[in-house]
C-alpha cells in the first residue's frame, strides 16, 4: 500500500520560485572583470532567468540537451544554473583550467549544443574551438559588443534576454529528468562525467543546509570562491537561494587581496574555497591585516586544510575552519566537520585535531570503509581502508561510460578512491588517494600525514609527498616542499627534525626537495601526477 | 533523458540507521508513569527497534497492514515509530483524548490488525474495545504482569523483544509505502486519514531540521510536549535523531510542574506544545521559578500563542518563542516564524509583532491565499483569503475517501480550512478558521485577532470568540474569558476598554461572558462547536 502524498516533482525550479517568493530582495554581488560591483535581487534574477530559459528554447534547445558554461563565478553563470535546467536541459559546467585537448574532448563526449562564454575567457576558449564538434551557437557576455572572435555563430546574452519574455512554464517536470553534468579533472585516463537529476540536485540542496551540515540561511553572506566550474560550487548556488543567503561572487578575482577586500566589506560569513586559496588569503592578511570575524564558517574542500593552518585563522584571526569533504561524483557534499557537543570541553588543540579531520556524513550519506579483502573495518581511528559511499545525490554510472567494478562495488556502493580512517565518533580522515599512498615493505605510508605535518613547519608554505621506487622496500616517501615567502634557506635536516617525534621512523621521507612551486591540477590540487613524472626525468633533485 | 544518480530510497530506516551510526551513545530520557527516569542511548533503542520489527513479522503483522498506538511520549512509542514502518507497516497513532465511539471509529476504520497500549491508558481503550472489530492482538507496554482487563489476545511488549533478536533486514523497500497515519479530530463529520509515505516524512524531516526552520541538530536537547498521538509529534521523533539531539520525553506528566522541572534539570534546547501548555507553564513559572533559559525555541502550534504571552516569556524568562504552522494533512509542518536578518533592527515590540504571526513556508512548502471567487490575493499584510498548500508531505487524498473539492481544489493544491493574511515578506498570519469567521454586514471580523486581543489583558486566561445569529447583521462576535488564577472580578466593560483602540468599532463583541473553562477539542484547541451549542442552549449567559 502506498501512502497518499502530492506526486510533488523535486525539481530546481521549485528552489527558484522560493527564493523569488520569499526572498525577492536578497541580493547577489558580483565583482565584475574592471573591479566594479554589479548588484541586484532575486526577484531581479528570477526574471532574467526566465527570460533566457524561454530564449534557449528559441535558440533550438530541446530537452535534455546540453548546454555548456565556461565562465568565473558571476551573476550570469548563477543565472544559467537555473536556465538551463528550467528550459529542461542539463547545465554542463566547464573547467577553465583543462588543457584545449581535455576541454575539447569533454564538450564533444557530452555533445553540448551551446555553449556560453564569459568574455574574459573568450581567448582561452578560442585554442580549443578547432578541436569542437557539437556546438551550434555560443552566447557572450562580459564582452563589448565589437569583440574580435574566431568563433562562429555568436550571439549576445543580454540580446537573448532582451530578447525574450517572462511568460514561460518551465520545461523541468520530472525529476528524474538530468539538470547538470561536470566531468571529473581525473589525473589519470579522460576526464569522466557526473549527470546529476533534478532530485539529486534538490535533495543535496536540503542536505547541505541541515542544521548539522552547512547550515546556509537567510542570515548569511556567502562568498564561493570554490568556481562554479568546479563540482557545481559546491552546491551553493542552489543552497543559496534555498536558503535565502545574500551571495557575493568574485568573478574572476581569486586574489587573495581582492577576496580580503570583499570578505571585509560585504561582511561575509560563509566563505568556500580550496586550501590553496586560504593559504594565500591568510599570508596576505599577515601583510595586509583586515577584519575578517564576520565569518562562522570557512569551508574548506578539495583536498586537506594544513592543521597548522587551521589552528592560526582560528586563534589569531578568529576564524572557525570548517572542513568538508565531496567528489563531483557526490554532487559533491559528502562530509563536513563541525565540532559536535562532546568536543565542547575539549583544549583547543584536542579540538584542531578533529578539526583537521573531514568530519562526518550528513544525513543522506552513508560511508563505510573497506580494507584489502573487500571485509568492512572498524570505525576505531586507526585502521585505513577504501572508503565508499552510497546515498540518494551519488552517481550510478559515469556518463556514457559502462558501469564496473573499478569504480561502483556489485553491492552498489561508489568507490571513491580515497584511503580513510574513522574515529569512533564518525570523524572520516583522508589518510590518502588509493594510487597515491606509499606501501614501503609492505606498510602503508599515508602521504597525506606526512604532508600535514611538514606544513606545519613555519617556514613552509605548501609540501607533497610521493612514493619513488626502491629497489629494497619497494617504494619509499619523497616530500617536494615550497618555503614561506620570504624563507631564504629550508632543508631536509630541518624538515626531517620537525617531524621526527610525530612518526614511526620508517614513515620518515627518504628526501626533502626544496621547490619554487608545487605542480597542481586543474582544480588545485597537488598535482603528484605531474611530481611522479618530474622525478623519473630527474628534474626533481 | 535521466539523470545518473543511485536509485536510493527516501525510507525511514535510512534515518534511524544514520543515528545509530553516528549518534549511538547519545540518550532518550523517559518520565516514567511513577515519576521515574529511564534513560537509554540512541544504540540501545536501535537493537530493540529491530527485535520490534521481526516480532511483528513474527504476529503475522504483514506489509501495508495498519498498527495502531495508544500511548504516551515514551521511549517504547518512539520504538513503534520506526519498528513499525521498519516491518512494512503502517504505523497508526490513536488520539487518546476521542471519545470511545470515535476512537472505535477510526481503528475499525483504518482497519488496525495490532494495537500497542500504554498501561496507563488501559482502562479508557477498554471503553472502546467492544466496539472494534479489526484487532487480532493486543499489545502492552507500562503494565504489571498481572495487569487485569477486558482485552482478548494481549501479549507483552517486553516479551515480544524478549522472543526476538537483531537479525532484520528492513522490509522498508521503496518510498512510496505507506509508513504511518493520523486521523485528523476533525470538529465536523467522521474522522479522516492522512496516510504518510516513507519519502514524505522523509523530506519532511529534511525540511524541518534546515537550518532557516526547526534546525535540530546533536547539540540540541528537545522536549516533545505535542503528543506523538497528534499530528505525529510535528515530526520530532523523526528529527531528532536524524539531527542527533538527546530527546527528554515526558510519558503522561504534562502538567507545568513537572515540565517545568524537566526543561531545568535536562537543560533544554527546544521545547515544542500547544499554546495552552505554555499558558499553564508561565504561571506555574510565576509561582515557582526555575530557570529555563537553556530554551532558544519554545515552538508553539496547534493554534495561535497570544502575543501577550509571547511578550511575557522573551521579556521576562529570556525564552524565545517560535510560531510554527501545520496540519495533520501536512505531517504536519508549513511554516515557522524565526525572526529574520531585516527584523533585527526593529523595536521589540515590532518584533513581537512579527513573532505573533505563524512565520514563512519552509522549503518544500508552497503556499497561496484566495479570494471567495478563487483569485489568488496579494501578498499585502491586509487582505484576507483562504489558505491553500502544496508540497512532497501533503496529502493528496484521505484514506478511503474520494478526492473531492471541498479539501483539494482542481489545480491540486490542499485547501487548509483557515483564512490568513501574508506580509509582503511571507509571513503568514491565520486571521480565522474558515467556518469560524463572523460574518458582520458583509465584513469579516477575525475571532482569532480578538482572542489575542483579549488574552492580552492580565486578568485573563484564556478567550475564544464566536459568532452568534443577528437579526441585523446576520452574524455578531461573542467573547467566552476564562480569568486568570486568583483573579476574583472581571467584568464585560473592563474587556471592551481594553481593546477599544485597536479595532474598528463594529469588531467589538456584543457580549463578553466570563466563564469557568473554554471547552477544548482533543488537542487542546477552543472547540467553538461546543461554544456555539452552548450558545443555542441558553447556557452561556
Amino acid at each position: 500500500m502506498n501512502g497518499l502524498m502530492m506526486d510533488y516533482q523535486l525539481t530546481i525550479d521549485r528552489i527558484l520560485e522560493h527564493a523569488n517568493r520569499m526572498f525577492p530582495t536578497k541580493t547577489v554581488k558580483t565583482m565584475l572583470p574592471d573591479g566594479s560591483m554589479h548588484v541586484y535581487t532575486y526577484a531581479d534574477a528570477y526574471k532574467r532567468i526566465k527570460r533566457l530559459s524561454k530564449a534557449l528554447v528559441g535558440l533550438g534547445v530541446e530537452i535534455g540537451d546540453r548546454v555548456g558554461t565556461f565562465a568565473w563565478n558571476n551573476y550570469q553563470h548563477l543565472e544559467l544554473y537555473y536556465a538551463i535546467p528550467g528550459a529542461g536541459a542539463v547545465c554542463h559546467t566547464l573547467n577553465i583550467r583543462l588543457s584545449a585537448d581535455q576541454l575539447a574532448y569533454i564538450i564533444n563526449h557530452a555533445e553540448d549544443k551551446v555553449v556560453f562564454i564569459d568574455g574574459t575567457l573568450l581567448k582561452l576558449y578560442e585554442q580549443a574551438a578547432p578541436l569542437v564538434q557539437s556546438v551550434q551557437h555560443y552566447v557572450l557576455f562580459n564582452a563589448p559588443r565589437d569583440v574580435a572572435t574566431t568563433l562562429q555563430n555568436v550571439v549576445f546574452y543580454e540580446d537573448l534576454i532582451d530578447g525574450s519574455d517572462e511568460d514561460f512554464a518551465w520545461l523541468s517536470t520530472d525529476e528524474k529528468m538530468a539538470m547538470a553534468m561536470c566531468y571529473t579533472s581525473g589525473t589519470t585516463g579522460d576526464p569522466k562525467g557526473a549527470l546529476y537529476a533534478h532530485r539529486s540536485m534538490f535533495l543535496h540542496t536540503l542536505g547541505s543546509n541541515q542544521a548539522g551540515a552547512l547550515a546556509i540561511s537567510e542570515k548569511d553572506v556567502v562568498l564561493p570562491v570554490v568556481p562554479q566550474f568546479h563540482a557545481m560550487a559546491w552546491g551553493t548556488p542552489y543552497s543559496c537561494m534555498a536558503g535565502g543567503a545574500r551571495m557575493v561572487m568574485p568573478g574572476p578575482h581569486l586574489q587573495a587581496q581582492p577576496l580580503a577586500r570583499m570578505i571585509e566589506e560585504e561582511r561575509v560569513t560563509v566563505a568556500a574555497g580550496v586550501p590553496t586559496i586560504w593559504t594565500g588569503l591568510y599570508h596576505e592578511l599577515k601583510n595586509n591585516p583586515r577584519d575578517i570575524s564576520s565569518i562562522r564558517a570557512m569551508v574548506v574542500g578539495g583536498s586537506a586544510m594544513p592543521r597548522a593552518l587551521t589552528k592560526a585563522y582560528e586563534s589569531e584571526l578568529g576564524v572557525n575552519v570548517v572542513h568538508a569533504w565531496g567528489m563531483t561524483e557526490m554532487s559533491p557534499l559528502g562530509t563536513v566537520c563541525n565540532l559536535q557537543a562532546h568536543h565542547e570541553a575539549l583544549p583547543l588543540e584536542e579540538q584542531w585535531d578533529v578539526k583537521a579531520t573531514q568530519g562526518y556524513p550528513i544525513l543522506g550519506v552513508e560511508m563505510r570503509i573497506v580494507g584489502e579483502e573487500g571485509e568492512e573495518l572498524p570505525w576505531d581511528g586507526q585502521q585505513m581502508g577504501e572508503l565508499q559511499v552510497r546515498g540518494p545525490w551519488i552517481i550510478s554510472q559515469y556518463f556514457k561510460r559502462p558501469i564496473d567494478e573499478s569504480y561502483m562495488t556489485t553491492d552498489g556502493w561508489f568507490r571513491t578512491g580515497d584511503v580513510s580512517k574513522v574515529s569512533p565518533d564518525g570523524y572520516m580522515q583522508i589518510t590518502d588517494r588509493t594510487k597515491d599512498l606509499v606501501k614501503s615493505g609492505g606498510e602503508w605510508i599515508s602521504s597525506v600525514d606526512l604532508e600535514n605535518a611538514i606544513m606545519a613547519h613555519p617556514k613552509v608554505m605548501e609540501a607533497a609527498v610521493i612514493a619513488i621506487p626502491d629497489a629494497r622496500w619497494a617504494e619509499r616517501p619523497l616530500a617536494a616542499v615550497k618555503p614561506a615567502p620570504g624563507v631564504e634557506e629550508l632543508t631536509e635536516a630541518e624538515i626531517i627534525e620537525f617531524i621526527r617525534d610525530d612518526f614511526a621512523k620508517f614513515w620518515l621521507p627518504d628526501k626533502v626537495i626544496v621547490v619554487a612551486d608545487i605542480p597542481k591540477t586543474s582544480t588545485g590540487k597537488f598535482d603528484k601526477k605531474v611530481l611522479r613524472a618530474q622525478y623519473a626525468a630527474g628534474e626533481l633533485q
